[in-house]
């Protein structure tokens, strides 16, 4: 379960009227991450031959720190559990340079059938697409 | 051709770094207006009867004052222009209270045809509509 | 502990490619709701005499049911917790109309001191204002 | 006047319910090219010394093209005009690989001494600047 890194530099209108990131953003920060993260697995093939996609159930994020215009952040990605009906991913964002950690999310994925748009099961071969 | 008025109130998140609603919120708040303009005139069932759809060709927009939080703004639109290919509304967002002048836009869009993907001519009927 | 409501109407923009209001739009939802509530107790003034502002911590969401364009979501915040050094609230989003679940957060602060960047405890003045 | 460039790719969150990268979106794109153009010319500090800003005072752009999920965009900002008051740079969107034309603006600026919130000419030290 290697970590996979995404680099993002914070803009202006990434920042609210605290000169910070404004909180949703960062949830912005997280999805990117994650579609570069699943683009390198070829992953888009794999979820369409299957006529499944994963939608988000949950969002935990832990501020730690603000991160201000011209910053750059280092946005990890890692798989964190993979269960029967629903999988998480663990991402940190930390500050390039001195490694200030800025924030810590885990987000809850769950696996939909597009043809039925329910649940299914994560099969084994899409665990071990996920533990790869 | 009639004026149509929508309201919407600043919020921290539309602010950027400088504290001011940033350029590109802007254009979210003129596609908000005019989404609920067209709302209004129950404009939906009508493309889709015509498998047709707006999009929007040009946008110029001049930036008259800032707007901060908090700040209440009236968002208008009007039909401006109706050509054979396209058509333009006029917008304009002041300030509640003073109407001081925030920035006026003007929008053009072209008719698709959800078939086939191109610029089709605007009918009689749609130019009515527009008319109206 | 009076919950409060606010309602905010889905737009084009507000969507992913999904069609669906993306999990980040959520998060600026939640803030305008909180925004909104705390202005109705004119909190600007007491903070900005106090010379304190609120950080969020930490936000935890559940993504219930997915929104669609035109969807009309009422938007509660209420008091959840106050501690020493911070307090949460509870924010749950249904749709209008047949009340369908769409997501529920609770949304964690501290109190800063402006001149110092610093978290200070909550006094008590402030805990009564929060259990108004 | 050389022209810069700056590579950004398409994200879901960038797409609206069209699945084409919405309108608003694209200042955004804009804007993050122009700021990074910006830092390249290590400008912050040539603005802060003189304690002036540029203000956005208009926008003019012409979509072209959808971009979709995951196409990568080049974005060009060069210096398109310098006036006495203001200046407007030309910012040209295009798709990596077949270099399709997606969208063309005009941004212009108004100089603004920090102190007094007004409008300055552009002196010639910072005409320079922009003509390098």
């Amino acid at each position: 379960m290697a970590t996979f890194s995404h680099q993002i530099k914070v803009r202006g209108f990434h920042c609210d009227m605290f000169q910070h990131v404004n909180n949703a953003r960062y949830l912005e920060f997280l999805e990117e991450t994650r579609w570069e993260w699943l683009n390198r697995m070829t992953s888009f093939e794999f979820f369409e031959k299957h006529q499944m996609s994963f939608v988000v159930v949950s969002i935990t994020i832990h501020y730690r720190w603000p991160s201000l215009l011209n910053d750059v952040l280092n946005i990890t990605v890692e798989t964190n559990h993979i269960g029967n009906r629903s999988a998480s991913v663990k991402q940190v964002i930390t500050r390039d340079g001195d490694s200030k950690l800025i924030a810590e999310a885990e987000v809850t994925f769950a696996m939909i059938d597009n043809r039925t748009g329910k649940s299914v099961p994560i099969s084994d071969e899409l665990k071990a697409f996920f533990e790869n």
